[in-house]
């Protein structure tokens, strides 16, 4: 917890005197202070009772942390859920049970010990707790910054509808990412959708899609789950972009964070290996892009720097050898990028930097000094395509998650946190950047046929 | 390259006297020795040449690595791989050009500087190079061993159909990997592809599905590629698996190397991470597998054991209180791993180790001694349903690519190499494992109908 709000908090457990070198309260009425809001994490059968002691103490709203309710199915936990519900109505608002809360940079408020402080412009809203939780953590890794990240668990009382309202009309916040598993109040979560969406890109994922995802939501926050057909068209009414899993979620939503719309959906791919590129245009295409042909221009301008042998100079270009200096200067490469953008045919491009093993095989010890300069042209490059020219470019540098390789590691890192540093989306694998392309290329053609 | 081939390794370039500490021969015919096989690696307007000299020592193949020739499209390039072509025709038999030939671990035949010498049982058959070249890397990181991978480029004389009919009987190759763009001859590559599957599972992507695909594989290999329907359709006449993409033929691939084949559609996910196990539900359905419901008396069994608070007891499992101590045993994840597979609805078991950072919150000091244990406990329960039982268990230990937690890395890659060490299939990402289940399912059904 940050020291924004460690001032002006407050621990209550019995069992203890002290805790973490702040005095720790019996119970929340013996606190002098006036406490606006309550993080409760007691066993579930407890909950009525620190409740109800809230309520007395004048708390405004609390987030409750505990499981063990109606998300059981077991029916003395429904009617244990009932009763905390009946309990607030009108004298307290509720976030879960069933949740992880509310974290907010700003405020310092967060239950996760590692959550960032830094504030940012992404808000999500999520009914699953490690959902919520894995989206601050992977934020860190992913240069995303948040400005609130609610789990609100078995919604009690405040609802999807509820957050999305608030995050609507919150300045602050200028992405949001849903995670709703089902609702009890359809026609409201529906107003709510639309509002949101008409103010700020809203990109969602409905858990339990499926017969068998939805038996798993069902018994995951006790959720009124309706059919996946609903659900998308519901989606798909209310402006929201709906995506399939949690990596195409934080996917898109780092692209919405930082990356112009792009104004139509021809995407060149700039890539140092030929045969993926390949699979990685039909990858393109099922994403509703196209990796348009280049115009005659461009062809020329490109046969003029790019060596024949091993590479395909068209759409997706395989210019290897600048990448690899065998050929050609690698200072070529920021012209490449430059004359692809500047193409009319292409709105957007893909940018990868890929198998790192072929350059340090050929370069050996000057690996280190060659790498300093490919990385100031890659990043020139693609800045002037998006600053200057104004196109999108989505940046891909491939890396296996268990690759033990010390160097090959730190290099590759080094090239995604220069391109992050300059504000450019930066994935991993090719398929997760023409995803996270294609779908904020969905988000700007609603303005552009409206 | 291995200590097997050098002893009967020839160097030949005429600028140096010595290479490596190896002699080196002006032209292959100063060589003494007799000479099997060539590598050629000189510009492509020099491979005439130096093919004639092959042929005149009486080398009986080779393999030309040269790019330049009719991949590029320019008339005088097409023109010197036909020279290439006809002076093969009867007199050597050919590889390439424009490919990285050959990597056989048990010969220590190889151009890759990192290729282990180690020897499987998977034959890779790749029309592009740096698919094969990546296939042969990755093979290193996941647990992977090759009999026999074959790039191939252009393929003026031997082609996919070729190599096919090879490894189809080769006894050293268990499962065969094609990544391939077009043929010259679809009748016979039909008839390839039918062979080899009909004895061992073929799993392969063809390259260029789509419009722009299939120009970006023309530029690349200079294949003729014909539609993508017809593509699908031949893998599907033939009993070969097609994939849409690079990682998921290596997941697959890895699948068949060292899993039993699911006896039907029901698959249970036990994980840690609840809201996650609703989407990946969902993601199953999808991959036309069935997150099937537990029989009465599994769920029984279950209920004694998992603590009901916070958990989801059902298919998928959401068992987390049990992998992170706080209520019941860690040992107890073995039994849950044995119920399930108990279970006369579950075929299959995806097992997943996600969030070890609550396990580092909670445990602090204790985490190694913890994770030891723990690690044991879940490698022996799910060895017991995969050997005892005799149903596939598959293994997800999340990472991202990009985390820079040196601690959680290096725990991540413990629970990884565990599972390795006693052949079970590991996969990043839940995703990952459900595709790779499923491909393995699918081949499984062809004996079961037929």
């Amino acid at each position: 917890m940050s020291t924004k709000i460690r001032d002006r908090l407050f621990l209550v457990n019995p069992k203890y005197d002290e805790l973490f070198g702040k005095k720790c309260y019996a119970s929340i009425l013996d606190i002098e202070d006036e406490v606006d809001y309550a993080a409760i994490g007691v066993t579930a059968m407890l909950v009525p009772k620190v409740l109800s002691e809230c309520i007395e103490k004048g708390v405004k709203a609390a987030q409750i942390y505990s499981a063990g309710f109606g998300e059981t199915g077991i029916e003395e936990r429904i009617r244990l859920e009932n009763e905390v519900k009946d309990m607030a109505k009108g004298r307290i608002r509720l976030i879960g049970p069933n949740c992880f809360g509310v974290y907010c940079p700003k405020s310092g408020l967060s239950i996760i010990p590692e959550a960032s402080t830094e504030e940012g412009s992404v808000g999500v809203i999520s009914q699953s707790g490690s959902v919520a939780e894995s989206f601050s953590y992977f934020g860190g890794i992913r240069n995303i910054k948040f400005s609130k990240v609610i789990s609100y668990g078995n919604a009690v009382d405040l609802d999807c509808s509820d957050f999305l309202e608030y995050l609507a009309d919150d300045p602050e916040t200028k992405v949001i990412a849903i995670y709703v598993e089902g609702t009890r109040d359809g026609k409201r979560l529906k107003a709510a959708l639309s509002e949101a969406a008409s103010k700020k890109p809203v990109v969602g994922i409905k858990g339990g899609m499926t017969k068998h995802g939805s038996r798993a939501a069902s018994s995951h926050t006790g959720s009124l789950v309706g059919s996946p057909e609903t659900w998308s068209s519901l989606f798909k009414q209310t402006g929201v972009i709906q995506v399939k899993d949690f990596d195409e979620l934080v996917n898109a939503i780092l692209a919405f964070t930082c990356s112009p719309l792009p104004s139509g959906k021809g995407v060149s791919i700039i890539t140092n290996s030929g045969g993926f590129s390949v699979i990685q245009a039909d990858l393109c295409v099922e994403a509703g892009l196209e990796v348009a042909q280049f115009g005659e221009e461009t062809m020329r301008e490109l046969r003029k720097m790019v060596p024949t042998a091993g590479t395909s100079i068209g759409n997706p270009l395989d210019a290897w050898p600048i990448y690899y200096n065998i050929a050609g200067d690698p200072g070529n490469l920021a012209d490449i990028i430059k004359i692809v953008a500047l193409d009319k045919n292409i709105h957007s491009l893909v940018f990868q930097f890929d198998q790192l093993r072929y350059l340090r095989r050929m370069l050996g010890e000057r690996l280190g000094g060659y790498m300093e300069e490919l990385v100031d042209v890659m990043v020139n490059g693609c800045e002037y395509a998006r600053d200057a020219i104004g196109k999108p470019v989505f940046i891909c540098v491939s890396l296996d998650p268990y690759s033990e390789d010390e160097e090959d590691r730190r290099y590759n890192l080094k090239v995604k946190k220069a391109f992050e540093s300059k504000q450019f989306p930066v994935y991993s694998s090719l398929d997760a950047s023409i995803k996270a392309l294609s779908n904020i290329y969905k988000y700007g053609t609603r303005f552009r046929l409206g």
